[in-house]
């Protein structure tokens, strides 16, 4: 992939020559209004930045995998899942997704949650969980609230 | 490097937990008032994520080298230089500096210019320009005015 040397934000986090994609395909995982950027996939570099996009009230899939995530937020207010604790999150603060931890990110219901990605170009597949892991997951009442789940 | 799940910004572009450091050696290439913070160095990945601040009237060292940068700026305004052309940078605009590519960014005089570098943890040591390279880079009237000199 050849990339110019300066792609211009054109409205707020949208970019010259960038398609805004939709965050997987419909039906792979379970996921609501995210949008999906590829700002620098080039074969020179080990890893690739992705900028996603939660709209109002989405979220982003519940998943596990062996890479690692590397994430920047750079737009609005939202919280993460990192194992099993939740965090608040806004514009710059950062967060680390290490192997084989479940996450997921949530917009608020009133602004859309943005955010930088960095992954290692050669990756695993995501894993989602079963019942019985969904299960334990939403032992933690914290957990349970986050994933709009109450326990069984 | 085992790091926190989140990292909060505390003051602008700066974070908990992340030093602020001198972008070089003294004396290893010449630079102007410019820090660095390594947001993400984690063996899991294979590229490092930085932020690099150069404070107004600053700028980064000129400088090429076989690995490749993937840039995305977060504050203030500047310019960068990106082979033999110059260009303008705000927020969030994308810069891609590929290998062997003279490049140096330059806040302008009132603002910082601050931005997110992303590259691969394994990376060759940056060349710096002789003086008959730097003579062909300003044999360009653009070059020689982003650098401040004049033609010989």
């Amino acid at each position: 992939m050849s990339l110019p040397p300066v792609r211009r934000q054109t409205d707020p986090l949208h970019w010259e020559g960038v398609d805004v994609r939709v965050y997987k395909e419909e039906g792979e995982a379970p996921f609501r209004a995210v949008t999906r950027q590829v700002l620098f996939s080039d074969a020179a570099l080990r890893c690739e930045l992705r900028y996603f996009e939660v709209a109002p009230g989405g979220h982003t899939t519940l998943e596990r995998h062996e890479h690692a995530h590397a994430v920047v937020i750079q737009r609005g207010a939202g919280r993460c899942l990192v194992g099993e604790a939740v965090f608040d999150v806004t514009p710059f603060d950062l967060v680390h997704i290490p192997a084989m931890t479940w996450h997921q990110f949530r917009a608020t219901p009133d602004q859309p949650l943005g955010f930088l990605c960095m992954v290692n170009a050669e990756r695993d597949r995501p894993q989602l969980p079963d019942a019985g892991e969904l299960e334990r997951l939403c032992a933690s009442p914290v957990v349970a609230a986050f994933l709009g789940r109450t326990r069984t």
